[in-house]
């Protein structure tokens, strides 16, 4: 089981740079094994060209590696913290790509303006307020969980996929570590139409709620009919 | 016949990538039979890098499946709607390419500014008016088209081969599926450059009337001069 | 002779697309057999996945044809009158390349503002003015030349190798065909970097004077020491 | 040794068109041998397609060649007074880089916006004043290496790894060359998304200072815990 989830992981991280999401190392993707409570993550700072399906690590809910010769990512802390609070996530992937990264920076939440957006995330995409000095400074990595998990409220995490971390960059996930990649694809690609949207026109108008509703539950939603279904597929 | 335009239809399809129009499996192209009132199009969700001719699907002018073991692609009822319409209009595509999406988002057409569009499109490439809530409500796909021959109004729909709906994206046609995907391709670039250019001058004028003229016609009009005539090809 | 001009102009053409310069076939390079007075260009629409050597048209100084089986580019008479008035011209590219052709649009110079616009291009890459009704109803593509020689005025075409022509798009040039599209590369590469550093900075100031002297002439004038001597090379 | 450094150093320099960060010759990569006092650097104006290991030139600390058949780059003098000055420097690179250079056309410095940032620069990435005309006209490439190492003031060189010369474009160092290319691919990476960002939102704020000194000491303070210790890797 751990082997397969080694072998999903891996290649979920490669498909990183194959989006072009990922410069150098910046980039994770972990998926967990909710039988066995654990968590399969890349290791820190390695490249992708040398990387091996081996190199993966197993972590415990706490973090404790179990499996591996590497250290796990410096980011572990805020996987385990999203995946402690929300027994839907099955995958999640942080990256520092490029437009996504941008809207961070701004400040600002990546606004639902179109069907592209409404497929896969009902509503805006948020921004997390700013971590305070004391967060940062112990704990940094947990408490970044934490804030994400604050700005997500109440809603539920597979309606919305993923945030933005202010002055820091996109958190994705899905259920399981391939569909956590795809939501990361679409955030970087609606952050890039956005921008653009908005500098043709810096007056234009959030998508109709009537619209949003149908293309989101169009492929979410109990009747949904988009793609094939099990039988076809 | 079918058998051959299925082949048409797929590669059209295969195409889309290879322009960099689409992501996973946003996008899809059509193609009619119009002898026996048929249209082939790509299935619902498949992904590029397995489909195969063989997926493509075979519908009625209804919409009903007369050949194929996948759900035809959710904007089937769009596509049909336009075939019905325009016969002069032999191949369709729908994708959610980046700059033409943006324009949707923004609300406006994207502008006639240069021979780059003249050379492809007469006038402007319109932006419908927002769907309303019934319309999106009960036969979304069905209404799609119908706001887009709204928009189009008298206009040769070879003369505006592609339009933006509104929150949405691009739809484009052609004399036929390869037609449709060229014209594709020039609606994304002109979108491009006429966010550029509107950044670069925001007080810029739109194509003089007459070099619009010159530029349509030395390629589509009646004494046209572009390319080689057929004998040379 | 002009076998190995042909093949000149036919390497050159496919840099086009390896540069990212053109989308489908637009765009055309030729270059001047001076002696012989006649000049080589790409076939008018054939595209580059197909095109041959021995594809392209040889044409004299009035555009008639003297080799070759298909029609030479239907700017052809564009490129004639600048061979025709500078005989320091080898070689001219025409393309429709995105930021260059972003500028034409907006109407507007591309303007001097570093060193990398410095190294090929004399001060400000200039946009002629619109041509009026007449000058596009009769001998159009004789008319653009036209109005490209008095856009450029008294300047050296060597300094200036490059023109964008207004609502339409950039024309460059250098001592033979190869160092035409090296300067279509420049001009699409700081037209780019131009608008995004006004984009950054509406208030910039062009490049110092003497800093804009200093990289022409180290490159391009008497004392030039940039790159190897022909010794060296 | 000067064989391995040789090596390096032509690796470096093909990682620069590899990482897209340049167009034709326009970027050069040194190292630095410093036990012998001897600066390898890549050869003037040759095309990366062709260079070779063996084309790499070493000089002395004032420019004289030791070793090789070709010019070394026309920059040469200014990355020796980078090494004179700063014994912590192992590598330079300079390219012309689109989102870079943008800024340094801008005249602005780089902005401290957010983690990418911070990884690998300790606050903004400063623009250096314009050269005076007698900088330029004698001395120019001397010249440049002042004004950078002005810029600088006292800061460590390794803190801040890069800068944009004004009207010209980014130098970046590090450790050893690879380490150089390897700064000077972040810097055009958060160039590309500061732009983005302050285009989203023009009222942005900094990074918030904790969070830099965060992000900057887990990957190169006395604690560092980003990455593999030696021993693992």
């Amino acid at each position: 089981m751990i082997t397969a989830l080694k072998q999903q992981v891996f290649e979920a991280n490669m498909d990183l740079p194959r989006h072009g999401l990922v410069t150098f190392t910046w980039g994770n993707v972990s998926a967990i094994d909710s039988e066995r409570n654990a968590v399969v993550i890349k290791p820190s700072g390695v490249a992708y060209e040398t990387m091996r399906v081996e190199d993966m690590v197993v972590v415990d809910m706490e973090g404790r590696v179990i499996e591996g010769n590497f250290r796990p990512s410096s980011d572990t802390a805020t996987h385990l913290a999203l995946y402690r609070r929300y027994p839907q996530i099955g995958g999640i992937v942080h990256t520092h790509s490029t437009y996504a990264t941008a809207w961070a920076q701004a400040g600002l939440p990546i606004p639902a303006l179109g069907t592209t957006h409404a497929d896969y995330f009902y509503g805006d995409i948020p921004c997390t307020r700013a971590l305070t000095r004391s967060e940062v400074e112990s704990d940094y990595e947990l408490n970044t969980g934490r804030v994400i998990i604050e700005t997500l409220g109440e809603v539920n995490p597979l309606h919305t996929p993923g945030v933005v971390v202010y002055q820091h960059g996109p958190f994705a996930w899905g259920k399981d570590a391939h569909d956590a990649v795809h939501n990361a694809v679409v955030m970087e690609e609606v952050a890039h139409m956005d921008w653009v949207a908005c500098s043709i026109n810096p007056r234009l108008r959030p998508i109709d709620g009537y619209l949003m509703d149908k293309h989101f539950n169009r492929k979410h939603g109990p009747g949904a009919y988009y793609g094939q279904t099990d039988k076809q597929r």
